[in-house]
């Protein structure tokens, strides 16, 4: 019974897609394939080979090669969606949603066409709008295509709690529903420090701030960054839903899932609370939601079909 | 007696200082001040908010902060510098001499006068004269000045070896003398699989190969790109560095160190086998060396000392 | 300004001591000095040498020494007190505080005649009274003698709800005030599985029974093992509270904290929700507690003050 | 394609057994089995749920279970054998190898009953006869079987080298051929601090001594701790080469090997330098040796010899 590594492939060499690969090669989750177009084949394989060579000092096994080949990919036991555009000034939200969809059946029809059973997570905005679509291309049950959206919500804001109360962000955590940004359905009275509701801690009004900085937290580092948007944040968040795959730990994370019945809805991909382990999106946690939350994830749901409307 | 987190200072905020910043921190190392020009100041605060997002689910602890003002860095216990320009077409190499070490003596100043005791690491390239003039520059103890490439060469050449054999990197060993890339000094007698001496394992043919492609690491790296540098890499020989000094561990890794006597040289700085701790460079190893490897190491110092005289 | 490693000081080189030592050398939070009596010298040697032997291959750098001689300890940075007896069968409660009273006031001489700034953390039982002795006999600041309970009790809880549950550790929380064991007062009201509070995941009857196992968690442990008493949670809880410290973290921890006025008591230690970070205990939080909270945290303070009564 | 945890299973329960359990739980190589035999099912399990209970605060995700029945440990990916009897004063050695070899029998077909294609460590003494046994007993090819002894004898080598040179164990290498102890071949000339051969940096009386210190390792353990043996670095080193083979290191680690030819000889278990990987031994590495060293190694294969014969 001999033992292989495991083995992802990211689809997208940007910055989000290199920082992901370099942060599970730490862990040594698994040996990574990194993927981009032909017209970006050397730059990968550049970004690749660095990597690699940081390894020996940063004390990880990990093989990283960069490909512009989906034959490189074959037998992934993870592949990870990172690939797509940015909404560029003067774009319309229906243009960059066709344009990335367009993407998303591409790269799935490569990714299952090598690994017919594997797990995808996606992360290309839109996110459940553009996992919709890597489910439906990918013909792959539902418990394995699953998106990102909540857990870097919760890493930002439990990074501005943390930094209110001065605390470690080791204790401090947060809960979402809905969609990413402007969609997020906070849950502050599952949002603790220490165990303890922040309600007690901080006041509603600095709350609300915080919420809404957490809402703009993409944009907030987009704004600084002048050009192009973050990455450490969303690939570390990639990276904790990877490894809660890869490990089997089934952790208990927000996650983009396919809801067929639950919290209401039907055929639609929303952001849920979520148990991921060895066979994807293993649970769904049903809650019951106090009238103004379920009203915010009706809207939030609404956003989400909107989208997939645009996609005829 | 309060304990305080240590205080690392980067100065430059591109891609290797960034990522230097991120490795640094996800090692709980210390709290870190990502510092640049005041033009960069909303992008460094952007990188540095980005990064510190990713902290709650990397698990780690340690604030990052961008910056444009030298008094955020105020007692740092370790700075690094990896600011300066890359050599752009068209410019020649006593332009871009010329140009990083004013650079270098604005920043040097700016450390000194906020952290006069600090102890600070140099990556900025041409390496040699780079940490010559910081150190003349800071008036520092020499030991408190030191320059990166050693651990940087023998990363590239460990993990083209790790690849020749298909053994893992962390039993692959290599050593270096006197400068970076091309005036590199590869000691392969001294370098190792699993504590086997390389010439033992892989034709002599094959080794040359390998030492040809490690000199040309940086060069490999920037024609895969096309646009930029490697930095995956260099930051993590510049996180091993800082460890080194800021758990005061006595490592044996190659600095590029001031030399009174050492090997025969004086009033330089070159790349020789060291002993990195808490107070910084704390021993340079003497080797007895064969012919034909003193006379490439003078071949090396005579290319820094070149460098050298470029700032008159 | 020379950096130098952190020193902790274990008091006790039993299981309990030295596991502590081993998790802490691990985490690389500092050199360890292993401290027993005289009769205890050699096999204390023995253990600190078998652990220097680990690091090695475990990859840390930390210098791990056994010893009888308190100038070992000097400078101590943190101290961790597991010295003691454990209570032996025909031994009445009274006897066994008096005698383990009567170490800690010992050990705290020796301690803070080497270490007269340093932190101390106790583990030693009973617990409570045992702080408050170590506290008074070492005119050390409240903030800088604290005992370690809860750490462990929710510990032991969280991995019961985990295996209920078949989730992640990692997502999994409790939450005690109180004394140890059988005083336990748990706040189920602030336990979660990723965020959502237990009661809505486990009925009340199981959780009971969860409550009640951690509560006889440690007497579990003592009637499996049929001779001693647990060694492995205890140690991975003292090894957090020392990160807390070292690592200036400002954890969020259940800890014994000496009262003045805080829950309505004083002059007492009992455990409350604390910051943990480089100052020793820097904040308790104070909560509404219910009635019946209330209640049962009066009759763990009784608890306690019975016990104190006991040292006259 | 569902993803499952390796599982490992640890047969004998002592201090080793159990340490070697956390070590790997705290690697989250898989979920462990600790294994002991009916009159120690209790303890066994106690010590199992005190290492649990120690997860939530370490951080890691790993079952541990402690059991006297075989059928849990099936579909084992790794079995760690421990088990064993230590040498007891007036027992003689022929007493010693029988009674192991016994144990080693029963054990091993357990083993394979429920694990037919499994991989086996073996740490029990004497070491080379012992995995000689387990080899024959099982059935199961060459390289699934292995003995560990170099990889300690090399972390103390290691431990001792750099105390004497005042460095970190991080860059001090040895290198060993032949038995266990008394028996070990040292390679002097393939050890290093940096790269640097030890003979340039200690003077021979001093590394003889080191050297003998080695041998003498295990012995200077049971001297000081009075009552038993040591534990933490066999710990490590099994956690070493489980780790190499889980996650497919290809590793360069010394290890008992079943020679075919190699060194000269045949159908014996000795000290080799071996590549470890997801194939378990997956290459025994042939070196020249020295007329001295094939003298000291053929000695080491006689007293081998000399023990497999006790075993008629």
């Amino acid at each position: 019974m001999a033992i292989n590594r495991k083995k992802i492939s990211v689809i997208g060499s940007g910055f989000t897609g290199a920082t992901t690969a370099l942060m599970m090669a730490q862990k040594e989750l698994g040996d990574v394939v990194l993927v981009d177009i032909p017209d970006m084949e050397d730059p990968t394989k550049g970004k690749a080979l660095d990597m690699k060579e940081a390894s020996p000092v940063q004390g990880f096994d990990a093989n990283i090669t960069g490909t512009a080949n989906y034959e490189d990919t074959k037998d992934s036991d993870l592949v990870i969606i990172t690939a797509g555009i940015a909404r560029k000034p003067g774009m319309s939200r229906d243009d960059l949603v066709n344009t990335n969809a367009k993407i998303m059946k591409t790269v799935t029809r490569d990714i299952v066409n090598y690994s017919p059973d594997t797990t995808i997570v996606v992360l290309t905005n839109p996110v459940d709008a553009m996992t919709y679509t890597v489910f439906k291309e990918s013909g792959l049950p539902k418990e394995r295509v699953i998106g990102q959206s909540g857990v870097l919500d919760t890493a930002r804001f439990r990074t501005f709690v943390a930094e209110e109360l001065n605390l470690s962000v080791k204790d401090i955590t947060g809960f979402v529903l809905g969609g990413h940004g402007d969609d997020m359905v906070p849950l502050i009275r599952y949002s603790y420090a220490g165990g303890i509701p922040l309600e007690k801690l901080i006041s509603k009004d600095r709350l609300d701030e915080i919420v809404e900085r957490t809402r703009k937290g993409g944009g907030e580092i987009v704004g600084l960054l002048g050009n192009g948007s973050a990455y450490y944040a969303p690939a570390a968040s990639l990276t904790v839903m990877a490894e809660a795959i890869l490990k089997d730990q089934r952790r208990v994370l927000p996650s983009i899932a396919y809801l067929e019945g639950e919290y209401g809805y039907n055929n639609i991909y929303l952001g849920v609370p979520t148990v991921i382990g060895g066979n994807g999106l293993e649970e769904i946690i049903e809650l019951d939601l106090t009238d103004d939350e379920k009203a915010a994830l009706d809207k939030s749901a609404d956003s989400v079909k909107n989208v997939l409307q645009v996609l005829e």
